[in-house]
């Protein structure tokens, strides 16, 4: 089964390829929000329809959140899962869109075409790569060139409760050789590469309580405890001067670079100024004494992602809130025990809470980093068809992001994962009017044919 | 002109009296969001039309906000000028209403008889208890026993905008020998009050700004800069461990308590206790070296009113967001310039801001304390008749609210005021399920009868 005619395949089926992804982009399955609860289940449905119409044995499996699809295909060779999830980030502040954010459209940029919409990059024009890879495929050769696991999960980006229950209990069904996931970035655009290094995540929520109810802030001001200001106190505490975090036993399990990894980045001669200029910034935050893709790709964070209390409308309100929240979350790395940080942050948090203020930590989760094993053959054989693709060398980098579920597969399915995928760092995943490049999108097709081809050999 | 028949109409009417007052509460009339602008102009023109029915020459008066209603009426004796403000407090959180704030109803409470809704106590209900009394005075007598001009706002709870513009303007229609001033509560619920002393307001708003759009916190989270981390060690920073307030010159003009106020407010055995019990706290914050009542009255203060940054939603979204916002309010007292402090404010801000944090200081609006001269006799005959009215001693007291009105009527007018008014500490005023005390509408309007009669002698 040669890999040329399929090839050239994808290249003329581009425009057919492009509306089903727009079909898939015009479902606005948002997961963790209740109220999108049917567009998950619809974007299942059209997965499911579109898998089987390519000789797939694929179902919409019901959990107790969103559903899984899984679908089973092809015979002999190795048996690659190929991982991606349906659902999309939220998609406020609405007013910050150009266009409606589930009305995907191809648009001309200075860099090139981009295809705009929530989702387009995280993950559905990702997984899309994969699928018309092999609907290629199955057109020009009748079948597929191994043995195919199709898993798309609709809670990623809910913190994805369903999924490890749900591989436990169909573990037989799902293991296989390698897991591939599609839900990374190129190396700056223009390399492409293999993430074999991912930090974990912590992700908590804190909600402070004060006053029984909000007070007039003239009437109880000095007086009456305001938990906001607890709350400043209790995150403006999670750093020191020099950016490393203060939780006690933060950095345990936090290993200091391999000589040969740090010689590898150095040589990927990152442009930080370049990364951050592009988002209007100049200057490297966080630990003084790491370089900036240390910080990015290998070192442990703390990141406030939301704070909200007292009146935030229109005007003034003088008031001093009964509640204060805030939702933090932590990437780990290395060996770092997300339930140590979780004690170590409940610590931090009561160690500063005055008389009168009550914490609760609710909506908590957290997975552990991961770390591939890059001396596989596969692996080498996986980044020789992309360099063959891109015209370039494929880099094994890291990631600063976090994707359980590559932790997931090795400690409840023992499987290793190749993480390839084609976004871009100005995609603008879960950020208003995020895009992909109509170039990650088709070559992304191409990437993954020749990887069927060559680890199916 | 007697006064026995007057305060009998007032007791027979007091069914017609609560009908008025429902009708003008159920006027949503929330100054602070322009969503509500044509219910301030409804809340007006009401107004104007009941002050026309008492007999009042009454207008609505346009500015560049809400508008004025200006009336006069009365003839001979002193000229008082009575001031109260028809719009209100926004709502939300709307879910923790027990029914819509703006069907106002009467409910019995453990404590009696209440008027439930926003602006029952804040300040319509207030209000109307000064025109209760002139309209049963008018229909007893034919006539007002002095020189009446009421001056009513539609801003003050928004910052008051067009009000000093508005009043030198129009300082010669306005100008009367005292200002009556409705929006203050009476001392713990049983003794009466006049305030004489009154906390200035200082409101900032602070918007942060750091990348230029949010950004993936694991993609960019340890390299690029947090606005939310930065904005909570700005507030962390605003009070030292004892409480005290830590900008440059804040302390300068306020003064220490003279004795005999501290040894006539020692006298009210003030039960902190119970007060921060109703609410659910136990312990005083604020300064560690000042009692529970001069931090409510005679202290100034820094408290958040609000704050919010990045994903406030349900479930997590791990955004580093651009922007971080908090709505700041300092109580002034003495000499404390709004101005220089303000000025002080700034810099605590710009000294904490790191590279690429920029801040701006939108909608921010200051007025400084004042303090009455309680040796005038009319303070005295103002006092005796209250005491009548309650059967008990009228106290002069301190409020930690502030109501700026009082220095705009002494600074732009020359003219003092004398503030009365029936609220109590558990209204709820800026809260959820707002009060206002049947017994407060009922004896506040035959205070008022007893006032004018006294000052009209």
């Amino acid at each position: 089964m040669t890999l040329t005619p399929v090839l050239a395949r994808l290249d003329d089926g581009l425009d057919d390829a492009l509306a089903r992804l727009m079909a898939l982009l015009r479902i606005p399955s948002i997961s963790t929000d209740p109220a999108y609860k049917g567009d998950c289940d619809a974007a299942a449905d059209w997965l499911v329809q579109d898998l089987e119409s390519i000789g797939f044995d694929a179902s919409k499996r019901a959990t107790p959140g969103h559903p899984m699809v899984v679908a089973h295909g092809g015979e002999g060779g190795p048996h690659l899962l190929f991982y991606g999830h349906y659902d999309v980030q939220p998609v406020d502040p609405l007013e910050l869109w150009d266009a409606d954010p589930f009305a995907p459209a191809i648009e001309d940029t200075p860099k090139g075409k981009v295809i705009r919409g929530r989702g387009t990059s995280d993950d559905k024009g990702q997984l899309m790569t994969f699928v018309e890879a092999m609907r290629a495929w199955v057109a020009e050769h009748g079948a597929l060139p191994c043995r195919i696991t199709i898993f798309l999960e609709g809670e990623e980006e809910s913190g994805s409760p369903s999924l490890v229950p749900f591989m436990k209990e169909n573990a037989e069904e799902l293991k296989a050789d390698f897991a591939m996931i599609c839900d990374t970035t190129m190396f700056d655009g223009k390399v492409p590469a293999i993430t074999t290094q991912l930090r974990g995540l912590l992700a908590e929520e804190l909600v402070l309580t004060g006053p029984s109810r909000d007070l007039h802030s003239g009437m109880y001001g000095g007086l009456a405890r305001n938990p906001i200001s607890v709350l400043a106190k209790i995150l403006a505490d999670l750093h020191d001067e020099n950016g490393r975090i203060t939780l006690d036993g933060f950095y345990d399990g936090v290993p200091e670079l391999p000589d040969e990894i740090r010689a590898q980045w150095q040589a990927l001669a990152f442009d930080h100024a370049r990364f951050l200029g592009d988002v209007g910034l100049s200057v490297p935050a966080g630990e003084v004494d790491r370089t900036p893709l240390e910080k990015l790709w290998s070192r442990p964070t703390a990141e406030v992602n939301g704070i909200w209390g007292g009146y935030t409308g229109a005007g003034f309100k003088t008031v001093l809130p009964s509640k204060a929240s805030a939702k933090i979350s932590f990437r780990l790395v290395g060996e770092q025990d997300p339930e140590a940080i979780h004690a170590a942050f409940v610590r931090h948090v009561e160690d500063r809470l005055p008389d009168d203020v009550t914490a609760e930590f609710p909506n908590g989760h957290g997975a552990g980093a991961s770390r591939m094993p890059t001396d596989d053959p596969a692996f080498e054989a996986a980044r020789q068809a992309l360099s063959d693709e891109w015209g370039m060398e494929a880099a094994f980098i890291g990631s600063g992001g976090s994707i359980p579920i590559a932790g997931h597969f090795q400690q409840v399915l023992g499987m290793n994962s190749m993480l390839i995928g084609f976004g871009r760092d100005d995609d603008q995943i879960h950020s208003p009017n995020e895009k992909y490049d109509l170039e990650s999108f088709h070559k992304g097709m191409r990437s993954w044919a020749r990887i069927l081809a060559a680890l199916a050999r």
